[in-house]
């Protein structure tokens, strides 16, 4: 073996100690990277290891200190109010959070292929991916490497053996109901979000349960689709009262966007919220209390959704799929029905 | 020198592209940490330099791959539009973003202590700050080490020599005001943001600037503080109106959320929007699209602020100051004043 090829030795912990002038716990602690060493104590020990021959770089902290977070985007209340949470729980664990998001820089909305190019550089202790899911290439490359990864709020239907966190979305949708058939609604219609994402499928089926249960036969032309968007929702809300003789007396919109598109299409026919017709959103976003009548709504724990999956992801043998609980927000939105 | 004593050597660029089998450039590309050099091939490089016993961890990319984001909190639409276009502008530059945020672990609303032991141990290449502020201690840190640091949108009087980012507020609000004058009015109000928070004091200016070009005496008592607070707009413009025997005109809010306090205290004296008194707000959060009526307001770029921040972090030379201009956006809530 030449001098070239003989791999630095670490020096004993005791040698170290001694040295730097701190004890043999401070000298273990820093050379795992604890965020409880102060930088000073950290220079004292690696300067013993400069002067001993150690390379600089094995004192940094190695996989474990950082976690990685991709978003489908920066875009909206939810994303933010996801990454406060992730964020929160990730200096409680002291790690690093590295934060991405795919943008529009993938055609198939997944996150691109130089992404894994930077997490293998710096040996990411995981993935956190925010209503985005990896190509089939890119979850081989991570389990190869055994970096783990969770899924939050999944877009579609999660590959087998990624663990998801979401919103008990189906129980949350049937409160909902529930709520409108306790005000004594029995016409009961219900705008849903776009078909294959499964949160949309969960509240579609949270409602089916609740008129189920209550022995109401829900109408399928009650049942129209807005895609979880403003104008679709708008849209839908006008094709359904233009195809009834008798306007439903209370619409579960799925999400609060498309609340304010049923709003928008109640106005157009007169019909006023909640004295004509009740309304439920789905989210409690920010425009759920600021629109006017303020929107009973299903509030979503997205803070505690981020948090839960980091934990998660740090966590050997986390369940396979967490769901947190969901609340139902009533504010004047919801009425019982006239009298007929 | 003992051989423990001995730093390992890097072996000739030419001898580890001849054992990877790849070209000299892409071995010079992967030791530097290029985010165009495919995993495989950084895999190829760093298993030769393993077999000849240098220290793995070189090839980690080093200082320049990860650049640290600091905001006030994770709370708001602008944090999230600051944060969106610094992770732009980081994919774009190929730089990795960790992000944290103040929140209320410090009593002061500064980084936590805690935070400098993080960058220290990997060697952050610069951080941004986002409405806070390094402590004193904090950025001689910095110094120090040779970190470059950017606040972006400032709470404070940045220290001297951290360069800040911020948008042109004393010209955005003297445009606003301008544009009240150009409709015909003269009684135009002021609801100032906090006293001593640079950009409160920049706008304030620039209505000021507007009144008094116009040959408009600003009557002080039109000049009130809503703290950059919904509630306390209201408060201050149900103030206002009390204490004059006539209302202006027309109302200057430095930011769309007390906007919306001046549209309750108008509410409340019966005076409608814009028919009886203008509004004009700052920021165009989503609010101001969304309120009824839909509020005139100043637009700031916070996409914006958040990549020039990071290239100016990312840039030898940056200038002390950079503002980025704003633009009027003209809605509902401003018309020319009632004839009298």
């Amino acid at each position: 073996m030449t001098v070239e090829d003989q791999p630095p030795q670490l020096p004993k912990l005791a040698v170290i100690a001694r040295e730097a002038g701190v004890s043999v716990a401070t000298v273990s602690k820093a050379l795992n990277g604890r965020s409880d060493v102060s930088a000073h104590t950290r220079r004292l020990v690696a300067e013993v290891l400069e002067r001993r021959g150690y390379p600089r770089q094995r004192v940094r902290p190695a996989r474990g200190s950082m976690v990685d977070v991709m978003l489908q985007a920066l875009d909206s209340p939810y994303a933010l109010a996801i990454l406060g949470g992730v964020e929160d729980a990730a200096w409680r664990a002291g790690v690093d959070l590295v934060v991405s998001a795919v943008c529009d820089r993938t055609r198939h909305g997944q996150p691109p292929p130089a992404w894994l190019d930077r997490i293998g550089a710096r040996d990411s202790a995981g993935v956190l991916l925010v209503r985005t899911s990896p190509t089939a290439a890119q979850r081989a490359w991570l389990a190869d490497r055994g970096i783990p990864a969770v899924i939050v709020d999944p877009r579609r239907k999660p590959p087998s053996g990624l663990p998801a966190v979401a919103s008990a979305n189906r129980d949350g949708a049937r409160a909902a109901t529930e709520h409108l058939i306790a005000l004594g609604h029995s016409r009961i219609a219900v705008v849903a979000g776009r078909p294959g994402v499964p949160c949309a499928t969960e509240r579609l089926a949270g409602y089916r349960q609740a008129m189920a249960a209550a022995g109401l036969r829900a109408d399928p032309r009650w049942e129209v689709c807005g895609y979880f968007q403003q104008g679709d929702a708008l849209r839908a809300t006008r094709r359904l009262l233009a195809s009834l003789p008798h306007p439903p007396t209370a619409v579960l919109a799925c999400s609060d966007s498309m609340a304010v598109g049923v709003y928008q299409a109640l106005g157009e026919h007169g019909l006023r919220v909640p004295d004509d017709v009740s309304v439920v959103g789905f989210d409690d976003s920010w425009a759920a209390a600021h629109v006017a009548p303020a929107l009973t709504t299903v509030r979503q724990p997205w803070p505690e959704l981020g948090a839960a999956a980091l934990t998660a992801l740090l966590t050997d043998g986390a369940p396979a799929r967490i769901e947190l609980p969901t609340e139902l927000v009533i504010r004047l939105s919801t009425a019982p029905p006239r009298p007929s």
